[in-house]
């Protein structure tokens, strides 16, 4: 594992590394947020995926979460939103391919070489982790956009592993949406039940205790009707008590959105993360 | 004057303008982060000048003020660093030309035409403003690095505009570092009288009574020892009481140090500016 670069930030560090994916068969990038309390003993870790065209950059510079961390004691860990690289598989579209793996594991052939992110987020890199920071193991999972998807899948799948999820704008129904559509059909293919493994609302579905689940959407993001689809995620949500949505008037679907609310995602988990 | 961006952020809105300069004969493109106070009353503003190579959006996206701006009902004006443009004259370097404007009034041929930066900040824009947004006329000034440098002059200079300073890892005595001395000679031409109006030493050591400064300054910053200066510039300000100079262990050069420390800079000038 190769350090990119370390600033001191809110008395912790941001940090940022490389390293080899045997999930991704590539290099990855991925950022951490150490706050000042990892000096002294091991702390728990929010997971952050972040949404299409983005790297691990994108939260680290725009959210401003690192203040929030450091006074909660939790590492926020930053991954990238795809493999990438010359020899991995790429598509003009900027919500296909590099920088839009959608945290799913491909299978049809050309993507599956390296499009594993449901992997490399579930099992390599929380291994990778634990081998290199001082974090307790005590994990919850959030994200933007794409990235909310990611979140609410990962999360709903792997209860033991995540203690609450939580999302911004998510995509919360990909097998009804045409960004959803045209990524599932191009790495998953035709089957449909594949598709229904990463899609929220489906998982919600089949859920009966699903982990606390914390979302917030504003109202003016010019996404929510065609992509996003929250209405018909809230009505199946209404079954569960420990699922909150905060619709945001005004706001839109930018990281002035995230920065106005991280905040309070970060109040949540460290309740969960304790 | 053309609005070209608008995003809701911490219940105020953040807007991006681009207007025709009569100082720089150009189009210039500016930044202003309105608090929530600002939809029922005039409030103050906060000038902040970025650094070297940097645009209006390095502060908007980078700092996380507009939190701070909110709670203590500032706006906040981000102009760019310097005229641009085809038609203005430019230079290959990164510490010359666009993006380097140092916020002086060119005098050398090429450059005078369009290098009008002390004007535009004090006169030009401020009147802009004035004229177009809900703001009182109390004013304080910032900024970062060769924007530190700018704050400390023009807030030298004009205690009637300015109430108070502040600066992170301000170029403190520009006639005596590289930068400074690229710069002015390039603008200036070799009248070192000129070169004095716009050093941050030289005036404050001709000022009695200068305006409230605070300045942050990271102990890891590169560019401390040569560029910066801040050593001279606090053996003159220990004449002065009224000026409070932090030293960072371990912070960089970078939006990370800001981002740490912005809220303490905010809660500093909204006492002048109440």
């Amino acid at each position: 594992m190769e350090l990119i670069s370390s600033h001191k930030c809110f008395e912790g560090k941001q940090l940022r590394y490389k390293h080899h994916s045997d999930a991704n068969q590539c290099e990855m990038t991925f950022s951490i947020f150490l706050p000042p309390q990892a000096e002294q003993e091991r702390v728990p870790m929010l997971m952050w995926l972040s949404g299409l065209t983005c790297n691990d950059e994108n939260f680290v510079v725009k959210a401003g979460a690192q203040k929030y961390a450091a006074e909660y004691g939790i590492a926020i860990v930053t991954p990238d939103t795809s493999p990438r690289g010359e020899a991995v598989k790429n598509d003009d579209a900027y919500d296909l391919g590099q920088g839009a793996g959608f945290y799913l594991n491909a299978t049809e052939q050309g993507w599956a070489e390296n499009f594993n992110m449901y992997d490399y987020i579930t099992q390599e890199l929380p291994q990778v982790l634990l081998d290199h920071f001082p974090l307790n193991g005590a994990s919850s999972i959030s994200g933007h956009s794409m990235g909310g998807h990611g979140a609410l899948t990962l999360g709903l799948r792997n209860p033991k592993l995540y203690r609450s999820i939580s999302a911004f704008a998510p995509i919360c129904h990909p097998i009804n949406c045409p960004w959803g559509q045209k990524a599932f059909s191009n790495y998953l293919g035709e089957n449909s039940q594949t598709w229904e493994m990463y899609d929220a609302l489906k998982l919600l579905e089949s859920t009966e205790t699903p982990p606390h689940i914390l979302i917030d959407q504003g109202e003016a993001d010019s996404f929510l009707e065609e992509q996003l689809k929250l209405d018909v995620f809230t009505d199946e949500a209404f079954r569960h008590q420990n699922i909150s949505i905060n619709r945001r008037e005004g706001y839109d679907h930018s990281y002035f959105f995230i920065a106005s609310f991280i905040e309070s995602h970060i109040i949540f988990h460290s309740k969960y993360l304790a």
